[in-house]
């Protein structure tokens, strides 16, 4: 399989027999020219002017070519925490799993709230990272007054309004006023609000007439809630984690005890289905990724969270295959509006190939993440990364990272 | 001193030289005439064509008529707690303290949320009421449906989002956007709602568009969001507890251990500043009276709420003497407001008498509600209710309640 140039796509465009092609969209052939395979289902065209072929997905013998993933929601642990995981090996499963961009959230140790700990987070994505990467700045109860001025060096702010793992979650309602009021209007705001948090942060989105980003929704009344302010005009968007899309409370017993803690909790069969119901109101897949190490969740005191950087796209996958999900809503998702929701510069002649009929199971020990273990250990999977391309250059093949740390680049950096 | 009627007032405004005289607000004599005394300063004239005096306000000898006191907050504890209060003793208290009008809150045992619940309340309260009532209806569990056919019976409904004393809170989301929805838009809403959750309330006034009445607000981050939002032009109105106004936490140990304990709890001397600063935001004083007795206030669980019915009027007076309030707005604040926002019938003939210069000691023991304990005990307060007619009838006169039980009205049972 050869990616293709600008000439080659026209000729697979003409092959594929493309009836309507726009200029900065997507064009989707339902009719290919009689006696031809269906050979061209996707065609992402140059943008006018631009000169390049912003990506092109091409079905043949299960081979799809996808451009390459954002995941908004990470948590690499580093600084602070690199046994659970790093800005080298998160990057590796972010690749492994099809990412070529991940965002880094910031409640590490120590929480990255000034420049010094920014700067603590950059160094060591600078020397580790093999893909691209963003940093958010955490609003604590100490920066107020100078989260602001740092909006340029990071892809967004995080808000913690409800209690997960780690120091950072804004308690007062001033606090909470005074960080969305001082964060430029222009640059992402993104938010940890369940139940009536999120209530409370859609009431500031709207007071200030500024955008937001809802973190991992997982419940009914959430999703709801979430399509009556966009239905009112509220500049929300909002992310859905695959765990929440796959796994519900009954998987906890056989998850065990403490792997099982995750927050947001997982939910009931009625909140999974009101998810896959409101598929429209969901602006994007995030993982949440969030590894601990096993002895940490089988320890006294589990802390919440999963890994999911190589298990989100072949479980999403899935969810095509079942019908419930298009690929085109799947690239919307992990791509498209990710891109456009934070503002994220294109990256260039960057792909990936994922073989549809690749059949796997889950197995921890074999994944890159530094965690070792998985909520969907044992499940078979079908779909897998087969190669990564980024900006020109092969990243990932067939289960080996090729991108040398630091081949990452900070993408937010202004 | 006698009361007015239309033709006494129009002799009073002449003698008084009022200058302007509106047909249906208040008309601020600043200049009498030359030579004579003060006479006349605040006029309430009829309404075009209504054809009675609303009040009149007459200063001489530290006489002064007010509106009859509309209080929007009070825990009547009938049915089920009668040992702190009943209808009777609490509608006695509210003569005392000036207040002609009170809103009796459902968090009673049963709680009101149904119609027998309702019912036990209304007869209670038809039986032994002194002055008029209203009552609320309370959001639970199981009436986000059967709820707003009762609109007609009730003064609101309140939504407890936040913890306090009684099993009404509101946790779920889903339920509080449901109550939200289907109380009808014209008739009030009142909310418990502190830190977050008055910004999750708020959000759902705007969401869908209707009116929403904040109860006891207390802390600086509330009253300046509350600000904000009526900037906006979200349609909310609040109340704020005299206790708030006159204590703060530095007073809880005089006061002691479980006495000083209430919801929302004392604040601080800034969260106090800010209360009176932003003055203008407060649309109402409500007393939040919320007897418990002795035994349980000083017991190993004591329960949160002070009274504050016979004391609320002489504490926001002493606000007047210094300066901090005028009579207009403590009017305001006490009787035009609250008419306004809960849209309460007009008491025909009703008006209280006050002494400005009557100096007392707050004694509870002598105080009509049944509780017998306040968190001003001791406290040397200046101005007090000398007599009160409701419905053209005396009904109080120098500390003793002259309307027999049930002489009271369900003045919003339509």
């Amino acid at each position: 399989m050869r990616f293709p140039t600008l000439d080659r796509f026209r000729l697979y465009r003409k092959i594929a027999g493309v009836k309507s092609c726009q200029d900065s969209n997507i064009a989707i052939d339902e009719k290919p020219a009689r006696g031809q395979p269906p050979l061209g289902r996707h065609f992402h065209t140059p943008k006018p002017g631009a000169g390049r072929l912003l990506f092109f997905v091409v079905l043949m013998n299960g081979i799809i070519n996808f451009p390459g993933l954002i995941d908004l929601h990470v948590h690499l642990r580093d600084p602070g925490a690199t046994h659970k995981e790093d800005f080298g090996s998160g990057t590796r499963a972010a690749l492994a799993g099809g990412f070529t961009t991940v965002l880094a959230m910031p409640n590490t140790q120590p929480p990255l709230t000034d420049e010094p700990s920014l700067e603590l987070a950059k160094s060591a994505a600078r020397e580790k990272a093999h893909c691209d990467y963003g940093i958010y700045l955490g609003a604590g109860p100490d920066n107020r007054a100078t989260a602001a001025p740092l909006a340029g060096r990071v892809c967004g702010l995080k808000l913690y309004l409800d209690q997960t793992y780690g120091p950072l979650r804004l308690e007062n309602l001033g606090l909470l006023h005074a960080h969305v009021s001082n964060w430029p209007s222009n640059r992402p705001l993104a938010a940890h609000a369940e139940g009536r948090s999120l209530a409370a942060i859609l009431f500031f989105a709207a007071l200030l007439d500024r955008s937001v980003h809802i973190c991992h929704v997982s419940r009914r009344e959430e999703i709801l809630l979430i399509r009556a302010a966009k239905e009112k005009g509220i500049r929300v968007t909002c992310e859905v984690a695959p765990h929440h899309l796959f796994l519900t409370d009954a998987d906890a017993p056989r998850i065990g005890p403490g792997r099982s803690e995750v927050r947001p909790r997982l939910a009931s069969a009625n909140d999974q289905d009101a998810l896959w119901k409101n598929l429209d109101v969901i602006d994007c897949f995030a993982t949440d990724h969030a590894p601990h190490t096993l002895e940490e969740k089988d320890g006294p005191q589990p802390p919440p969270g999963y890994p999911g950087l190589e298990t989100a796209l072949a479980l999403l996958l899935s969810a095509v295959s079942d019908g419930r999900l298009t690929h085109e809503e799947l690239i919307d998702r992990m791509h498209t509006n990710p891109k456009r929701i934070f503002a994220l510069p294109e990256q260039d002649e960057t792909r990936i190939e994922v073989d549809l009929n690749e059949e796997w199971e889950v197995c921890a020990a074999n994944l890159q993440s530094r965690c070792d273990w998985s909520p969907f250990e044992g499940m078979r999977l079908k779909g897998r990364v087969r190669r990564v391309v980024l900006r020109g250059q092969r990243v990932y093949a067939d289960g080996q990272v090729l991108a040398a740390p630091g081949f990452g680049r900070d993408i937010t950096e202004r």
